[in-house]
Order: C-alpha cells, then sequence, then structure tokens
C-alpha cells in the first residue's frame, strides 16, 4: 500500500477555470485557458488587473463551486481502495478558503475521510510516497517523489513524471482498470 | 537543524479551560482542572451533558479567544530562532475552527511562518523530528519521537517522555537559556 498525498488546485479543482470566469466578468474579457500556457495567471494579464485578480481569488466562495477535473472522482476513488489517499492543498496561503475547500471535498469526494484532508503551506512537511500536484516548487523539498499533474502554467516545466489526465493517474498507480 | 511539531490545543492554547468555562456557565457548575485528571472532558461530566458539552466546542469562535500557555511563545520564538518550528493541529475534528484557530497563531505567534502552519487530522501525515503533543494516540503513527505535553487528561499515559511545561521544553532542545 502506497500513500499518495493530491493537490486540489489544478488537480482534482478547476481553479484556473473559475478565476478565468471571474476574471472575463469583472474585465468584460473573453480569455480562455490557453492564454495560460507556460504562464501564471498574474503574468498573462495586463499589470494593471494583477491586483484586481489577486482579489477575485481571496473570498470565501471563490472555493466553493469549482469544478472538478474530470476523472478525479473515478480514479481517487479506486486508488483509495489499494493505497492510503490524502488530499494536501496550501491553503495557507488563502486563509479565506478553509471552509469552502472542506464542504468541496465532503461533497466531491465523500468516500476520503476527512481525518485525511491537510490545509498547510509548506509541503515539505507531508510524508508520502508520492505527491500529485501541479506546482513543480513542491518537488524540492519533498521526501518522496514528485508527480506533475498537466497545467497550463507548468507546460514548460521540465524535470519530472508528467501526467495529462487523471485516466494517466490510474495507469500509474492502480492494477484495476477503471472507466474514467 | 530540528524539525519541531507542535500541537495546538492543551500545548500552546488552552482550550480545556475555555471548555470548562463555558460549560459552569451552560450548567452552572464550579469544575476545575483537577476534575479532569485522567480523564477526557467527556468522561468525567454527567452523561446527560455531553451532548451539549461537545457543541461548546462546535462553534466558530471558540478557538478565538483561547489562553496561551504560560511560556509557550516565548520558548517557541527562541526554539524557532534554531529550529524549523511548524505547528500540527488536528483542525479537521472541529471544522468550524479554521479561520479562528489561524487567526489566533497570527495573533499569538507572529514570528511563526503561516507556511508553517498545517491543519490535519491524522497526524501520520507529518514529516517531522519530534511531535509535542498532548494526545498519545498521534504518537502510534507518528514517524519521529512524540514528546507527551503533560495535560489532565494524560496523567496516566505512559510510555512516552513527558515534558510538563514549556520551561522543560526548552531544556530539551535548546543550547541558550530563555526565560519563561
Amino acid at each position: 500500500m502506497l500513500r499518495i498525498a493530491v493537490d486540489m488546485d489544478e488537480v482534482i479543482a478547476d481553479a484556473l477555470g473559475e478565476h478565468i470566469s471571474r476574471y472575463n466578468r469583472e474585465f468584460n474579457a473573453e480569455l480562455e485557458k490557453a492564454h495560460f500556457m507556460g504562464k501564471h495567471f498574474r503574468d498573462a494579464i495586463p499589470a494593471e488587473h494583477r491586483e484586481a485578480a489577486f482579489r477575485l481569488v481571496h473570498t470565501r466562495d471563490f472555493f466553493a463551486n469549482l469544478e472538478v477535473m474530470p476523472g478525479a472522482q473515478e480514479v481517487l476513488r479506486n486508488l483509495s481502495s489499494e493505497h492510503e489517499v490524502f488530499i494536501t492543498t496550501a491553503a495557507m496561503e488563502v486563509p479565506l478558503s478553509f471552509e469552502a475547500k472542506y464542504q468541496w471535498l465532503l461533497t466531491h469526494f465523500p468516500f476520503l475521510p476527512p481525518m485525511n484532508f491537510v490545509f498547510c503551506g509548506d509541503k515539505s512537511i507531508i510524508r508520502a510516497d508520492y505527491l500529485i500536484d501541479d506546482n513543480a516548487r513542491h518537488f524540492k523539498t519533498f521526501i518522496g517523489t514528485g508527480i506533475l499533474f498537466d497545467a497550463p502554467h507548468n507546460r514548460d516545466v521540465r524535470g519530472y513524471q508528467r501526467v495529462r489526465n487523471w485516466f494517466e493517474v490510474n495507469e500509474l498507480f492502480s492494477r484495476q482498470q477503471v472507466a474514467v
């Protein structure tokens, strides 16, 4: 049995999609995910919009209604029958997000025990065999093996095993096949 | 440099004191800490009060105004100059507590980086050299060394190094002396 730590934003929850929607409404823009290839959000918008764009995320409800990433539920349900799955999210970067993130996990991942939810900042504190994350910076101090979950902003990051979607995660870890 | 993980309730925050105050107000009682020696809160009160006593803790503000345990600030400020200090609290057991706990840490431990705060449930996920905690059950799966912080409920627990207060923690870890 492996212990697999899984990030939330851009891995199981589509935070970028929600950020783009809110940005487009706020600035009457028509950005799409393709616009953010190889870039973090703040670097892909006009400098004068950055502060407002930051504030769009730092609200109590931003994380309440995020879409689930395709296949995340089916694959994590499958993996959690064989392995220990922990959700490890850098929630300390967005302190208003705690309750919304907790409720979102209960709603969309009811098969994971809440005792396996971890809200942290510095992920070097996590003891696990694998960390599936879209931010490679966490892998530098992580004790286990980092697996880079493909996201627009990390398209140019090299040096880590990359998975493009949850179907590929399932292939990596599971001896059972699962429909996603 | 060591990494020292530190629990919140009964270790740096006097949750039992607040629980007793609220219980006494609710039931017009006059309990004191001495009443809880060797017992968890629920086992030291009449069975018919247990549900109400549980609800006293599960509020948004319970954790907002807890007293700091004597010496915790001075000793952690001192230890954090030599070691890595993380606050690791089983907040998932009380999901309404997230914001109050975060604000309380910012207020009383402003010298600790919020990226070192961890809200978790199962503490086996914590990678650290030491865990200072009043609940010995976390030590069973913790990878490092558990240090039992003395509390009324754990008075009869054996098998772990016990510290009676923050002055003793300081003696254990620090090469500098500190006034507490």
